[in-house]
């Protein structure tokens, strides 16, 4: 276990966006929330929710080429956002970068992806900009009120709380592995933002955070603004998506690798306080989502958990740091991967 | 003068995003106004104003080289929206792309500038997102509430309404063709958004647009939108900013070219109506800016002007169609200028 293994990605944007003071009515400070959550000064209670998102890499590497589901994940990414926070969003503002002459037929797919996310999430396009370039990237801004409940932040939790998901995970793993490294077990990705579970975890959550980025990378941020660690008290495994054992009948590949991120499958990351916990069990049986149950938060910054036949005690951003080494390069981040899991499986 | 010459760009974003609903609290319909106008629902006469704006193609093109400038144009060019319609901002959110391996001194340029903008304009950076790729790129969302006056829209100026400029322009132009033509004329640029101009304008005005694309595209998007055209009774080369004359020493261009856009100057071009007008210049008087008097809106579609011995009368998207059929190269662009100038100018 290396303690000196830090998040580097959070070191740069701290170097970024660290030296901006914050708005006074600015509820989150960096870090402290998936969205960005401004106070109403005249009334108590009410909040303007804002965050702005984009989808790059994904393109660049190929991973998202339909683009109808560019188009979805264009506004499901500041959505999901919004909806770890608690907020529903009423309006998204686009920025784009379109090839200098764009297909008719691939934008028509792009706007459709669009459309039918603002439909699925009530929200409208309220406005954009296009800009044109070699190559197509977008980015957005979602927008929403927040009256009521106290918005979720990251920042909350405290050892002996359950961690929670909102769903089983990995596909966002299954997908990339699909997407990059084989095709024969075909994977199907449209993750929808978690709208319709962020009530019910409201109103029990200590802290909450999407897995855009997979589940390691969730867990390592949670890990270095809240102090603590966590125990994976439930077999990886266990708490997959069905399409991700698919995946593994030909890949062979241990669990945890599919949680490993940087592609993540836009579920909600919550811990639920002790003392809340058995009224949290006991209503989510009626609800027509299903939290899984990951662990508990640890009071030592470390993450355990246990993957087929491995259990591994690793600093929080050991695994994330796997992707930060590689520079982005995906088959040199694959083969860390591998000899990461080597390391820890043994002789 | 060609009647079936159009606006391209307003015809493709009309493709873009003439497909997606309005949200029913939008006050602005698609190009009626600088920035997005929504009202709240539950307080009378409130709005949130929003608006995403990117440069892309300025870096692109080497205008932008500066890191400096770069951090202040990216936080300029959404709040000189904001401006046009009467709001001033609390807010900005980023969205970046950066180098893999960004140099440190280069970002804490850019911070500098966009942390400058921001003290200028009395808002605070709320958050971002970060991708990476081979080259830098930005857009950003401003954010305001407006409280009181109407907003100001594109649409609602009149025949016989008097046009102005909220001070000289051209400057976007020298500032182009000092960096892409000519460095004998050093040419400084850092346009200031105005909202020291905008209540003034808002008491009196009855139509706003930024010049962020020089004056000849603004006023041929005000011509399709507004079914009017425009006669410039000022001569082009009295309304010009002090730079441009210095440029024109060297480079003996008509007054015209400077204006042609699309580098512009973020100045406001605002109409107001006849019977407004006396109060408006004599109260304009006493203001530390100095209103520019263009001309007159006319009922005809249709661009009067004269710059130096030139008299032209044209269909409004002539001058910003020459940009579009150069497909965005600017040495073809400036070709296309001086064989247009030609053209008017005769044998």
């Amino acid at each position: 276990m290396n303690e000196s293994v830090q998040h580097k990605e959070l070191a740069f944007i701290r170097s970024v966006a660290g030296l901006f003071p914050r708005h006074p009515q600015q509820v989150n400070g960096l870090f402290q929330a998936d969205a960005e959550i401004i106070r109403l000064t005249d009334r108590e209670g009410e909040y303007l929710v804002l965050k702005t998102d984009g989808i790059h890499e994904e393109i660049r590497e190929s991973l998202y080429e339909d683009p109808y589901l560019i188009g979805w994940m264009t506004a499901t990414a500041p959505v999901s956002d919004l909806a770890a926070v608690g907020a529903a969003p009423f309006g998204l503002l686009l920025s784009l970068v379109l090839p200098s002459a764009p297909d008719a037929g691939w934008l028509e797919h792009y706007q459709a992806g669009i459309q039918d996310a603002c439909r699925t999430y009530g929200m409208h396009v309220l406005g954009g900009d296009t800009n044109f370039d070699s190559s197509f990237s977008a980015s957005a801004t979602a927008v929403a009120w927040l009256k009521g409940p106290k918005p979720l932040l990251r920042t909350g939790m405290q050892p002996g709380d359950y961690l929670y998901a909102s769903a089983s995970l990995g596909l966002g793993g299954a997908y990339a592995y699909y997407r990059l490294f084989d095709q024969r077990v075909q994977v199907s990705y449209q993750p929808r933002a978690r709208l319709d579970a962020m009530n019910h975890i409201g109103r029990y959550a200590s802290a909450c955070m999407d897995t855009s980025d997979g589940l390691f990378p969730a867990l390592s941020v949670l890990s270095e603004i809240n102090g603590t660690g966590f125990d994976l008290t439930v077999p990886l495994e266990a708490v997959l998506h069905p399409a991700v054992a698919l995946v593994q009948q030909h890949s062979r590949l241990p669990s945890w690798m599919f949680l490993a991120g940087p592609h993540g499958e836009y579920e909600l990351l919550f811990t639920v306080p002790e003392a809340a916990h058995q009224q949290f069990a006991a209503t989510s049986r009626h609800e027509v989502w299903q939290p899984q149950l990951l662990g508990r938060v640890i009071a030592e910054r470390t993450i355990c958990f246990s993957s087929e036949s491995l259990r591994v005690c690793c600093a929080p951003a050991t695994i994330p740091h796997l992707f930060e080494e590689a520079k982005g390069n995906i088959p040199s981040y694959f083969e860390r991967l591998l000899q990461q899991h080597a390391t820890w499986a043994g002789p």
